[in-house]
């Protein structure tokens, strides 16, 4: 399954603030399209909002390209320009985002610098969006591979927000680990934390888990310690939105009391993400921006408000796990075993991956 | 403000399921009545469960020497031992409803010896009933007063679950504390845990602080290591169902979680309870009995699925923290630092408590 719909000249997303109740389509046409579905969380997860961003781009391409009237790139240029800008806005932490909009930004450069026409900008936008969304299917198949590396036999693991094929372009980050840890035979149970304030856990995780039938349950997220103290859970595997280059990690909200109750009970606490979600010009966690979304997604629930009418809350959408408390990062060229920056550096140097 | 109300003939019991939206209040005339209301979690939190079934056993009283066709006691007796023995099978952590139980059986065992007549066990029971609810009033009183040598001038607190006038019959244990705290000016901001899958910190918590101009800001509990980490909380004060001879604390799911953030943060971590909530015939949190209630709680909310159809859950209704985990508990006759066997004998001897 996917939450996106490349179909050249428009991209569909599968609306994820209403499910499991209601599967439906948003057509977007052009950049602006996409940002909205970004910002109110119709497609969510960083490598999801990544491949949709650039999509997005993609997407204004066509679009300025009909409505230039001698059809010269050079006219095209500023709107694909505003485009990016506009599209970077729609939410600050994920890092996967600005890596995939620099992508964007570099084709459009190199179209501009080889003089190419508005035609050939189109082409070449559409080519490296769709080029970023197959990759990512790639890239996560093999987290799930190197994943399977950390573990000898049937496991019990519990899970956080939503990491699989909806937070995605196919197949999931940890989600993909549980994934192939299922192929395997090796899944006894999974624990789905239901990820309050939006509920990724009830509605995307186990709406995934049971379309793949493998056996799960939900809890609520304050339930984790208690079944990590009964000797329940095995290992706890999230996913990330940035990853600084000192390895701390940021990711929803709630993550980071996991892995400090990782560490307390003696459970390993393992990060799956693409070498795209790590960002190493920000040296450390404290250099993340959070997002702070709307105080209603907490005083309500799925619209329903629950708090008295003068009360407010906060709502940070994000937290940041010190590398510290990391037993191990999951990326497509292998794991980093207790990430720090000098092995994180070392990592990169030897796969030479994406250092965005 | 108080969530039951004692009329002599009927007890009026505050719906809290439906707060803070409506304002509604169930007239209970019997022991039955009582005990629906306990399992429905009309009435909740651990001393004004207590309270209840105190009175649900007055009440019965009075409805068995309306039946009895000649007044006399003996035919009561068999009608309340099944009343007592009833309400006491309607929840099974918090151990207030038993120590109190056991003292409304007492004050019926007396009568007997005495050879009581049908009105007097009428009499002595509302008696007894009415005086466990009054001081209850007068010990989260001198909770709250014992709370503030804790602390040295103005803090941010955490709190989870509600443990204020609605768990108790007024005032409150923790949010006593609170209360008292704010009286003297010392409370610069609550933090609220929602309190899933029940929401009494969303509901109730805000709702009673709302009531009192307390600032307090509501979160999802998988905020609090978040807020914990960025040093916004100084302290967290919890109530408790149960509490074992080892000081091992029985309280509600997510109180452990929160135990071990405070204990990675360097936070003190207090429990407010009456000396009735300990059971020092409990020697650890091991045997304390865990109710699991419907995971319906987990997957939806008021009746507005949030999980797949085929997704289960599960649903502990507390959690266990470990004694040394906390920094005090705070009771009526004082505080109880770094409790463990020995100092919780020590107190109960100084103080010649309840030991129920």
């Amino acid at each position: 399954m996917t939450g996106l719909k490349w179909q050249g000249d428009k991209l569909l997303v599968l609306d994820q603030t209403l499910l499991p109740g209601t599967e439906e389509w948003v057509s977007c046409s052009g950049a602006d399209d996409v940002a909205k579905c970004i910002v109110s969380m119709k497609v969510r997860g960083a490598p999801a909002i990544g491949a949709a961003a650039a999509f997005g781009v993609a997407l204004e391409a066509a679009e300025a390209y009909r409505q230039v009237s001698e059809h010269t790139a050079a006219q095209m240029y500023p709107q694909l320009e505003e485009a990016i800008v506009r599209l970077g806005k729609t939410r600050p932490t994920a890092v996967n985002l600005f890596w995939a909009l620099d992508r964007m930004s570099n084709a459009l450069a190199e179209c501009r610098s080889s003089e190419a026409t508005g035609e050939q900008v189109v082409t070449t936008l559409r080519a490296v969006a769709a080029a970023i969304a197959a990759e990512d299917v790639q890239v996560n198949r093999a987290i799930g591979r190197h994943g399977l590396d950390l573990f000898r036999g049937p496991v019990s693991v519990l899970t956080h927000c939503n990491t699989g094929s909806l937070a995605t372009v196919e197949y999931g980050t940890a989600l993909g680990v549980i994934r192939a840890l299922h192929e395997q035979g090796w899944i006894n149970n999974v624990y789905v934390d239901e990820t309050r304030p939006f509920l990724q856990g009830a509605r995307l995780t186990a709406y995934e888990l049971g379309l793949e039938g493998i056996s799960h349950t939900l809890i609520t997220d304050s339930m984790a310690g208690h079944f990590m103290k009964e000797g329940s859970v095995n290992a706890v595997l999230v996913g990330a939105d940035r990853i600084a280059a000192n390895g701390d990690t940021a990711n929803k909200i709630g993550t980071y009391s996991l892995a400090v109750l990782c560490h307390h009970h003696g459970i390993p606490f393992y990060v799956a993400a693409p070498t795209s979600t790590f960002d190493l010009s920000t040296p450390s966690g404290e250099s993340i921006p959070i997002e702070y979304r709307d105080d209603r997604e907490v005083l309500e629930w799925l619209g329903q408000r629950s708090a008295p009418a003068r009360t407010s809350g906060i709502n940070p959408a994000f937290d940041v796990t010190p590398a510290e408390l990391i037993e191990g990062i999951i990326t497509e060229h292998g794991v980093i075993y207790l990430p720090d920056k000098q092995r994180i550096a070392n990592f990169f140097r030897e796969v030479g991956g994406d250092e965005s």
